[in-house]
């Protein structure tokens, strides 16, 4: 099976720790690379775990506050002074580009590479990615500013031809691709030979779900529902309740709850409060609800 | 004698490297703090040598190139997020300003602590700070964008009052202060006690400039002449002479050079490009100009 992964790049709220850097999470779909959010010092993490960063052609960021894009403006410029020629298209929501222009016009630099922006829209669920083999939607989450979350969602491949079935039922080679699509064969004596004797499945479409950071909201359910992967933020504690309601964050139970309620396989938490130095009893608690439930640790690269 | 010192907190140019960070230098003088650059992960360098950050209350920004200021953002909203309520003051080019106010913006971020601007002149020298212990002076450096250095002085302290003898030659309280200033005493006789008697001189005024970045520039020599220690960058070998030109940098020879020519104590190296693993060779050739010449070592205090 062709690589889907996520390598965690950092995984603490607004504050970094000794133990745990600032958002970002390295999504690799058949060596095409995405960075997700990039807080600051992503671009040494990505250093430290021997990244090309050439072969990042598109960043997401979901929302501008610092711990989720304050390092995007020193990766932007080291690919530059790496001599970067290669297009690189940013996605976040309005203000970005005008921040990342005015400290490149500040230093006067004229990067080697062509840089777009895409505006995120942060009131609806769109498709912002495509390449044929996977789509990237962004979808509203609430939280202070305008934010969004990021759906990573491979297409259903083509079934495989069984190559012996085909010649042994007489398919011409002109057939396959419809069979690839499903359709059964009709011989020239007018038999229908149905499409499972003669395919055998694709391998099934995965998915990944980035939600951070959001107050509990029921309402991304839908955007999210049956993904193989779901990271949603756990910036507390389930006694810290009214914390998370305050500052629109959540709690490791709600994100076990929303885990649940959407039916995803598994649950990563992450973007943990600096106050916790050990994330295990907030593992435990969150299984409570949610059985498959893991952490998001520091480079550790989870394989959909 | 109070402290006076530096700590490096980065020596690295343009690409940071396992063992190298971006430009930053602590400054204390008598137990305050001072930053002088801030390339991005300084927050991570003063909180892994557990500097107080609430004890830096002025930062100096030389220029916008990003090596020098991406980490100021993020201290910023870290000093907020440790609920700072000390007012921090920012020196720097224009624009400065406005990069972090559009950032703070976009964060919607209204900050626990007054944080004013203060625009650097890029062209001519001047006293930008004055605690009555200390002065600082930027003066403009030849570089591709408009930069400065930064002189930090100490006031000339007054004499020290030898009161055994101020006794026996009958000195009133009263005239201490002229004394400490250098006058001599005139008794009720007309007599005149030269000041030498009565005194003993006070501890020697030190100072420290910060010259990154620069093209080798002679026009600096009087605003540095004489300091105990001058930091000076040195991107490059002397074999790369023009490229040092081209970028407008400086080998170090050519910070030797200028050191030799300012006369002064001790020259610090630093802001060395990516390409060198191995300092000690920039060392010694550098010594061969100017003999009292060291490195800047990450995370080494060094004491004027």
């Amino acid at each position: 099976m062709k690589e889907f992964s996520v390598t965690i790049l950092g995984s603490s709220a607004a504050i970094a720790t000794p133990e745990r850097n600032l958002t970002s999470h390295l999504v690799n779909h058949c060596d095409r690379l995405f960075l997700i959010d990039c807080g600051e010092g992503t671009q040494f993490r990505l250093r430290e775990l021997k990244v090309r960063t050439r072969k990042i052609k598109h960043i997401f960021i979901s929302h501008l506050h610092g711990d989720h894009f304050y390092g995007l403006i020193g990766l932007i410029s080291t690919m530059h002074l790496l001599r970067r020629t290669d297009e690189l298209t940013i996605y976040g929501p309005p203000l970005l580009k005008e921040i990342i222009q005015l400290q490149l016009e500040a230093s006067a630099t004229t990067l080697y590479y062509p840089l777009n922006f895409k505006e995120t829209n942060t009131l609806t669920e769109e498709v912002i990615y495509d390449d044929g083999k996977l789509t990237v939607s962004s979808f509203p989450l609430k939280h202070r500013i305008p934010t969004t979350g990021f759906f990573f969602k491979e297409k259903e491949m083509p079934k495989h031809i069984n190559k012996n079935a085909a010649d042994r039922y007489g398919v011409p080679i002109v057939y396959y691709n419809s069979l690839r699509r499903g359709s059964d064969f009709i011989n020239d004596d007018g038999e229908r030979v149905p499409n499972h004797l003669l395919t055998s499945p694709s391998e099934p479409s995965r998915s990944y779900a980035f939600c951070s950071d959001t107050i509990y909201d029921e309402d991304i359910i839908e955007s999210i529902r049956g993904c193989d992967l779901l990271y949603h933020e756990s910036t507390f504690g389930g006694d810290m309740h009214e914390a998370a309601m305050e500052k629109m964050h959540s709690t490791n139970i709600q994100a076990a709850t929303i885990a649940l309620k959407a039916q995803v396989k598994k649950l990563m938490l992450g973007h943990f409060s600096a106050r916790y130095d050990d994330l295990i009893p907030l593992l435990e608690e969150a299984r409570n609800t949610f059985s498959e439930t893991i952490i998001a640790e520091e480079g550790v690269t989870f394989y959909l």
